[in-house]
């Protein structure tokens, strides 16, 4: 497989290695991945995130264990493995069964399954690229934009998805500010996305959660973008937990609210965010929080918890999907889908 | 003065103390105060905390100063340090005023100071258990409740304001559940607020502040009951910081919300909520955690913030006031406070 590199996976002779986002951003730790379960591991830690990453990397891994002699057998039961290993986002299931598929039609050659990775990473650096061009257009000189969570060069193989739209806009010059959700329990916002804003030197200011009301009642907020896990085909989506408040929220105040996913986050078998599956996560992340920056619980150590991963927001609540082929209302995610 | 305890505060053969609540649940140390300075210290970090609960220990630190021979003089400047202390909380403000009326009235007799300091002890007492009753009667049997902060025992000199209605619905019977936010940045819901429900063993699950629009939408939350730490004349209202977006929350989905507070929290001077200072806090309380519990750092060091105490909400999200004289409309906040 040729060399590819991006902010947080890069393939260099022969060995794939993933940042750990665990570990970000007190420190930039490597780890190589030797074997598909290894990636799964890192997907399930989430040591490894974002819908499109998650894909992208699976795919790596899979065309990696190919070239170093898996059998046809070990490749198909690795496949499965490695797709199953996140239930919500889809682009994992996606980038999966386009690698069944090469290896399928090619007879299981390794060639054709390093070609069909190789296209997996690249497209998706084409596709961040699209959706920055095409949201960038939305934002106005001189706006604050709310973002959740982490969906820029961390999640994407790319410049990302919703953070990829505002780097677009401050490279056009716009003097744009980014409130960013800390995002509880994980703090992707605070520890992901804030470390992505210093590096471009977009100015922005951490919040947490439950802040990002009263500043869209003060009039602070001008529009929220978002990325999205999985996106139905009537609109709804799914995305990390807080997303669906946040989209309340701005409709409530009248802020738009865009969702920005590649193609490869719609999922032409899910009618509607009802059947999207949503993953409880562990208790002891809401009882305290845990990396590289220290472990500390703060409740009763036995507090009964509730902690979905993700949370589905209905198409009503999206006032426009800015995607890779365009800015699209939630009512025409099939058009879009078809629109190649 | 006579002793007295509560849950958070107890003077005892002429000491006081305080409950640090700062180390909760990990400890429960108990913090000796022998000056209305180490009161200001203590309220200005937090380890005192409850709106009520500041202006009771303020008023007992101003008695037990006078009693250990404090001068007139002395006594005017303790006082008026300790209405500084804090400046949202109208209680605190309140209960100096009324020390100082005391204080005047009787040409500075220590007896007469000490029978005010004692009688707003028992008065908040009183208060929670009025508000308490008449709350628990707005909960129906199985209802599950979100409450925001804390408003109990810690944060009273009785069984607390919305936390307190809470509890006499349990105590009453009735089969309810807690939904407590924990509460970011300080996490008075994940610390404390789990940690009274655990020892009164009323059932409650644990959230981050996020998942509270989710729970919403799924029908999950019967009623939303919260305190407060200034009411305006107009019903608006200032509480921890995250409460307006619950409010706003709790309106979209049509979810009762219910604001509960003592007279002592009603601020005659104040028109709206627009007058009501909001106190900025240090960044890293954003920027991490802190308390017994251990201290970490997980965004970028330098990370910008904006880390406002409290936020205010206007009287229209608010479907009814919880008050020691009654349940009443918030446009009816003048007529309650004229109502004793």
């Amino acid at each position: 497989m040729k060399n590819l590199s991006s902010l947080a996976l890069r393939y260099t002779d022969g060995i794939l290695q993933l940042l750990d986002q665990h570990r970000l951003p007190a420190e930039e730790n490597w780890l190589p991945c030797e074997s598909p379960e290894s990636v799964i591991g890192h997907i399930r830690a989430l040591r490894v995130r974002g819908a499109p990453l998650i894909g992208v990397s699976a795919a790596l891994s899979l065309a990696d264990y190919a070239e170093r002699g898996a059998s046809r057998e070990q490749f198909d039961r690795a496949a499965e493995a490695l797709r199953a290993a996140r239930p919500t986002a889809v682009n994992l299931m996606i980038c999966i069964d386009r690698m069944k598929v090469s290896a399928l039609e090619s007879t299981y050659s390794v060639d054709a399954i390093v070609k069909a990775a190789e296209s997996i990473f690249d497209e998706d650096v084409a596709l961040c690229r699209r959706m920055g061009d095409f949201g960038a257009g939305l934002i106005g000189d001189g706006e604050s934009v709310l973002t959740h969570c982490n969906t820029g060069g961390l999640a994407t193989a790319g410049i990302g998805t919703a953070l990829g739209v505002i780097r677009r806009a401050h490279e056009q010059g716009k003097k744009i500010h980014v409130f960013v959700d800390e995002t509880r329990p994980l703090l992707q916002g605070g520890r992901l996305t804030a470390w992505e804003l210093e590096r471009l030197g977009v100015p922005y200011t951490l919040i947490c959660d439950n802040m990002a009301g009263s500043l869209m009642r003060e009039g602070r907020i001008a529009r929220v973008i978002v990325g999205a896990d999985r996106i139905a085909m009537n609109g709804d989506f799914a995305n990390k937990v807080g997303t669906y408040g946040v989209a309340a929220l701005a409709r409530f105040h009248e802020v738009p609210f865009h969702v920005t996913a590649p193609y490869t986050t719609i999922d032409p078998e899910c009618a509607s965010g009802r059947e999207i599956p949503i993953e409880q996560r562990s208790a002891d992340e809401i009882r305290g929080v845990s990396g590289s920056f220290g472990q500390v619980i703060w409740s009763p150590a036995d507090a009964r918890v509730h902690n979905p991963a993700f949370d589905v927001s209905p198409g009503e609540l999206v006032t426009s999907y800015i995607l890779d082929r365009g800015i699209f209302a939630p009512s025409a995610i099939a058009d879009a889908l078809n629109s190649k």
